[in-house]
């Protein structure tokens, strides 16, 4: 194989209850990505559309993720890329993450698959830390591997695939605001109360549960964030508003998604999923703040070959 | 049926990164009790065996939790209780939850299984609350359901089962000196760091997943407790050498149970449980302090007529 054609989904990272931990993936949302090899080594990015990105590898989140992957397969050729994004940086669905870990699959492909999952989850985290200033795992994890996971530890990166109950799916809000990473890690407490972050982990327990029982009754009962969404949600215009109508539409519970400002629901069925984007949609349109909304199913499979 | 026997297991509290949340339930150390139908109404403790507790219904935990359970059902007898006690109360796995949920296990098979699993819990956390001052179903809730179990509210109470792998083990070892429940509440911080909230929680969900899916490492990995362990510790003597003996000795992990003073050590097999015990047990000889050591299969099933 010389050259790879990939899709690589949009995911959500800090999942209510489990900040930090839990993210999963899009199936409806994602850039697409070509990888070729090229007998010259190093990593050129030769075209990219859809957004205005570095074209020098070094500053470029799929380059620098790229050449990580290259030199620890210690491989005996290079690659162009060509990047065509559909997910808008700066949305908080993880669209820097979408081009690193995805240029990390095509590439472990072309070498003919030596790395695991968890591997390619770290030459991922290389990519985006050029990004986002530092390694974390949130948004590529659950694009190299798909589905629900939770990113047990960082250092060294331990990260753990969750069942994805069959009729999950996501409806997302992106109001296209800036939220400055800056003020929205600003924001966050530097301590919490004890009796507050019992309740988030029974929570994050109760929703792993949930998970692998597939029972959608309890996915909502733990859909609930007591410690960063009261902060970060001041930063998204509209948030109880919107938040409201999901629930009032039938949304099992949702919250911010990454560090915003897209807001992500979990829903049972399409159905549901739907209607919750109708709900939302209404909110939005008086506002005048330009928006996208998307409906997925959660995406157990991950990054794909298209 | 005028009369049941019941085994009423002892059980372990606070399991580690779970404070407050994650439990579980012993097979090999119980009390026992007999439950007897009377014609006239109420409660009548007649015997108790085993430790110096009180006679007199509204001041026993068992005849509380018999009332609250005898009230709702609106029955028309009353019970005698006659208690056998193995756990030392003021052992740190959980005595009184034991009185209490045997009761309730008990006068429910009276009544013909009207309540489940939920509501026993809540019956036996009436009891429970004489002991210890609050409800709480930390304790019961294994007794109830068995194996593990995760309270994820208490009002309104919302208990989550969760799987037993088959080959898990408990070590404890029970320092006979007395915590006064004041002074390991008062010992805890009313403020934790964001950051260590976090490695808890992203703990507790690799602990529920690692039940599930019967990893052993992931549960090695995921039992450590960043917030009250470094606290309640300090009160009780020997632990920082005790936890060290526990896990060279091959323990997946321990920490203290409930509010101590008994520290538990989780372990794969019998037979590694069988070292931990002889492991800690040179820790305690050399100190004077008189102590018990028991080893324990999980128990799934929780209590039982015997």
């Amino acid at each position: 194989m010389n050259e790879i054609k990939i899709f690589s989904p949009a995911t959500v990272a800090n999942v209510s209850c489990g900040f930090d931990v839990l993210g999963f993936c899009l199936e409806t949302v994602g850039d697409e990505m070509i990888i070729r090899k090229t007998k010259e080594k190093g990593v050129k990015i030769t075209k990219i559309i859809g957004a205005d990105l570095p074209f020098e590898a070094e500053k470029n989140v799929a380059g620098v993720a790229a050449l990580a992957i290259l030199k620890a397969a210690n491989a005996d050729f290079g690659v162009e890329i060509e990047i065509y994004k559909n997910i808008k940086p700066g949305s908080g669905v993880g669209s820097s993450s979408a081009s690193a870990s995805g240029t990390v699959f095509a590439i472990n492909e072309l070498l003919g698959s030596p790395f695991n999952k968890q591997q390619l989850t770290a030459f991922g985290m290389k990519g985006e830390a050029i990004a986002s200033g530092a390694e974390h795992a949130d948004n590529v994890a659950p694009g190299i591997f798909g589905g629900f996971t939770l990113v047990k530890e960082v250092n060294p990166l331990k990260v753990v695939q969750l069942p994805t109950p069959s009729k999950l799916y996501a409806t997302i809000i992106h109001p296209q605001i800036e939220i400055k990473t800056s003020e929205a890690r600003s924001i966050l407490p530097k301590v919490i109360p004890l009796n507050k972050a019992i309740k988030q982990w029974a929570n994050v327990g109760s929703l792993v549960s949930a998970l692998y029982d597939c029972d959608y009754d309890l996915i909502a009962d733990s859909l609930e964030d007591f410690i960063v969404e009261p902060h970060r949600s001041q930063l998204i215009p509209h948030f109880d508003e919107v938040k409201k109508a999901m629930l009032d539409a039938g949304a099992l519970g949702g919250g911010i998604s990454g560090s915003g400002p897209s807001v992500f629901s979990l829903c049972k069925g399409k159905e549901v999923a739907e209607k919750v984007a109708s709900a939302i949609k209404k909110v939005y349109q008086p506002t005048g703040i330009v928006f996208d909304v998307y409906v997925s199913k959660i995406n157990a499979e991950g990054i794909k070959i298209i």
